[in-house]
């Protein structure tokens, strides 16, 4: 299959840079075709503004979705944007790779999230009524294609456990796992997380390749994380809350979790 | 008292440029004195990578964690770090001002976080035992201090809520507030959230900064959120998960908050 594999680390000799060598190389191996964007490589411009857009501007004001919307629909998008959209066309399978900074993505790879998920592309999809609130969550461009994280993380397992202070790594990447990739119609499959990324000797780093080399053997069949579609009548529209009877004592993140 | 503005907006006539704006005013008004870091403005430079060191480089291979801390320690961090640490020092308060894009802040105050965020300064700081892991969580370099986001979304508050299809808005921004605010040392204010804002007309906005400025005359008594300090008994150290007694049935975010 196609794997876009999108990577952020500034540094090539890191553990980042040798679990991303590693993985290009297994899938590969395997017969797959992997397009990377090596988003540091690349110089990628983070920050989301009106350089984005290509078009000749008869309005001083920049507006975000607008003005996205427009680059989008008429060939106007800023030409590192519309050829990251081609690759996650043409991929069957999108992996993003990145440290746990902050508890969240990097900043570069934020911004690519920011500037190739055009309105039209990734959000202002599809038809808004009494019963639909457009194609997302499960529903969008780019449904019937699987994205997985692989993440690294600093601190312990336990630290990111259902009682640990920085509370649970399931939560930490909802945000991410529903709100990026599920939101525009990817199949999530559950992230592959390395603890404790200071302790890592040479036994402990090959371990953790052979653990990743299966993940990514089953990247085609594994089950994805079964979020709830949004317009199969788990949530009221146009509240887009769950109905009473869904999950009916939960609340938070996990109640979009069937 | 000394109040550090960071807002990350690209367009200064948008609704968040006036709101920023509002709040300048009302706080100087006030009798505050406020310091602006216009990210936009500023032409912020997001990702964190080996030029944030002034270091000769002795080594090739660049470690976000060594290098910043060795920048850090030894006055070699690049300007616009320093001069963002100096503010920090300086403030009472901060506040973060953004849109919530892709269910988090935008990537180019992302990249103000990682890069200001020294070792030594924001982490790795304090004493590592078996009674202490470090200063964090509620002790650190900004303790003391007080911080508070103005947020904007154009979901509806329904989306967000306790069953709502985005989840609910404060475990969005629990890794904001929770790991970067409380993690330095700040105490948390509850967020400023404003919903729906494709509907803003001159009526709600009047009604939004009167609520808002109600919310900016509270800045210095309003109760902060409580989140559990970590080396204060609640959690074991080094697994750094709560203790049993502590909230015994529960698990997740919520967890963390007394």
């Amino acid at each position: 299959m196609n794997v876009l594999f999108v990577y952020a680390h500034p540094e090539p000799k890191s553990l980042n840079g040798s679990l991303k060598d590693f993985s290009i190389k297994h899938l590969e191996d395997a017969g797959h075709v992997v397009q990377v964007s090596d988003l540091y490589a690349m110089n990628w411009k983070p920050s989301l503004d009106a350089g984005d857009t290509l078009a000749t501007k008869t309005d001083t004001r920049f507006d975000p979705a607008k003005d996205s919307q427009h680059a989008f629909e008429n060939g106007l998008q800023s030409e590192d944007i519309a050829r990251e959209q081609e690759k996650l066309l043409w991929a069957d399978t999108l992996i993003l790779q990145f440290p746990l900074w902050w508890f969240s993505m990097p900043a570069i790879l934020k911004g690519w999230v920011e500037r190739v998920y055009a309105y039209g592309f990734a959000y202002g999809v599809g038809e808004h009524s009494d019963a639909r609130w457009g194609d997302r969550y499960g529903e969008g461009t780019l449904a019937g294609k699987r994205a997985m994280l692989i993440v690294t993380a600093g601190g312990w397992e336990s630290h990111y456990g259902p009682r640990g202070i920085n509370g649970p790594m399931d939560h930490i990447l909802f945000p991410i796992h529903h709100g990026i990739l599920y939101y525009p119609g990817f199949d999530v499959l559950p992230p592959f997380v390395i603890y404790r990324t200071g302790r890592m000797d040479e036994a402990r780093f090959s371990q953790t390749c052979d653990a990743l080399g299966q993940r990514l053997d089953t990247l085609g069949n594994a089950s994805p994380i079964p979020f709830r579609q949004q317009n199969a009548g788990a949530y009221a529209i146009p509240e887009l809350v769950l109905r009473p009877e869904i999950a009916p004592d939960q609340c938070g993140f996990t109640a979009h979790v069937a």
